[in-house]
């Protein structure tokens, strides 16, 4: 049967996968893995191997963006093939194009959902879901853009929270930390002047959300700028107005100053 | 040990836990399910009981609201409880006012994350996940409010995608119908003429997202408006403007009419 399903496996390890997804892998031809479009530090292909009976095949970067996963679907057309992917699968736009060129051929697609790297910060951080505004991505130095800092800007006109993911490098082995992103926005406002991010301001830092070693962290820039978060994956969140419960979960959890509850 | 530990059941039924999370279930003294924040069609308690050897405690809605969820909480102090949640835990605030309640009785708290309805519906429907603004609940009728409408105007002015989830009534059995969200949102439209919700407007619908009954569809307002789509859980996505890769998968994928890519 031409086949592809998507597969999610969550945030942490081998164990993040569902019962379901496993099942799917266990009764797959083919199965392909790839590891770049989000980070999953403990996550251990053998121990994989060990509970699923399959080795998976490694995808490379340039195997799903430049030639259009032809391997993977090469594999779906003679049987049923599972893609193995980290977080939830088609969050990530590379995934999505896969589906559509799976359509092209005439293959059929499933999904099966794992956690999700977004909806995990949102719960974790203690901050209410319906009032995120936009996500934004903050980009390396190397590739400077505005964007963040106006998102900010647009979300807290509205009351709104913003969740920042920091970006990766996986094949640098490069990531941007907390302290850098905080830096970067600190820069943007010396020349915009917006009184958005100035080291007074309340910002939520995580670190390694879904694992065992995870942090969360709230406090003013000032208190965040210096703090070791350990290694990756990070992310910020801006938040808007908060409401009493939100503001009594951030002290609770992430050790925010009493003074916001005010 | 006192520990509350909560765990996603994602979206379709028993297998939808990871295996993380059926761990900790099998390793806990007191097991509580509840199954009223988010519907889960094919959940059987009965299977899970067969897969984990444990028979949840179902809470009801007051045990939890009313009562701060004090039988979770006495548990807790007594040995590993384990909370189970439809979807990703932590999205729904009546978890967290939980969580903290066992953070004041000094009870350990760890999170299982689940797949969550918003990130799976927003993967599913191709868009991307950074497009979206602020998500919205669209009320039944008597419950009238015209927010939603206010929020997909706000969020179509910067390009972004709503997501509406509508409403459930768990107690009474009830839910609103995609077909009746967008009669009521036609009706705030005849009065505030932002020409943001006509019959000519794309909008995408989706029911019981991670089922195995799952329904996408996209088109125009008139073409859906009578268009059945069963039973819930279902929510509306209305998309700001259209990336040619996203009017691509809608095209594909949830049988919007090819004018869209132009």
């Amino acid at each position: 049967m031409k086949e592809l399903v998507f597969v999610g496996l969550g945030l942490e390890d081998e164990n993040g996968i569902s019962i379901q997804g496993l099942k799917e892998v266990k009764s797959a031809e083919n199965v392909f893995i790839e590891l770049y479009t989000n980070l999953m530090p403990n996550f251990s292909l053998n121990n994989f191997k060990i509970i699923s009976g399959k080795q998976p095949y490694i995808l490379l970067r340039h195997e799903l963006e430049e030639e259009n996963g032809k391997i993977i679907l090469n594999a779906a057309e003679k049987g049923k093939t599972v893609f193995l992917v980290p977080g939830d699968p088609l969050i990530a736009t590379t995934h999505i194009t896969l589906r559509l060129e799976a359509k092209k051929r005439k293959i059929q697609t499933r999904i099966i959902h794992g956690t999700s790297i977004i909806s995990a910060i949102m719960g974790l951080s203690g901050l209410h879901n319906y009032k995120f505004g936009k996500t934004v991505t903050i980009p390396f130095p190397y590739n400077f853009s505005e964007t963040p800092y106006k998102v900010i800007i647009q979300n807290k006109k509205f009351g709104l929270h913003t969740l920042c993911l920091l970006d990766i490098n996986k094949k640098k082995e490069q990531f941007l930390s907390i302290n850098d992103a905080l830096k970067l926005l600190l820069n943007i406002e010396q020349k915009r002047k917006q009184k958005i991010v100035t080291t007074k301001t309340i910002v939520v830092g995580l670190a390694r959300v879904g694992s065992s070693s995870q942090i969360l962290k709230a406090g003013r820039i000032k208190q965040l700028l210096d703090f070791n978060f350990g290694g990756p994956p990070q992310s910020l969140i801006f938040p808007g107005k908060l409401h009493f419960m939100e503001a009594e979960a951030l002290v609770a959890f992430a050790g925010a100053p009493r003074e916001i509850k005010e």
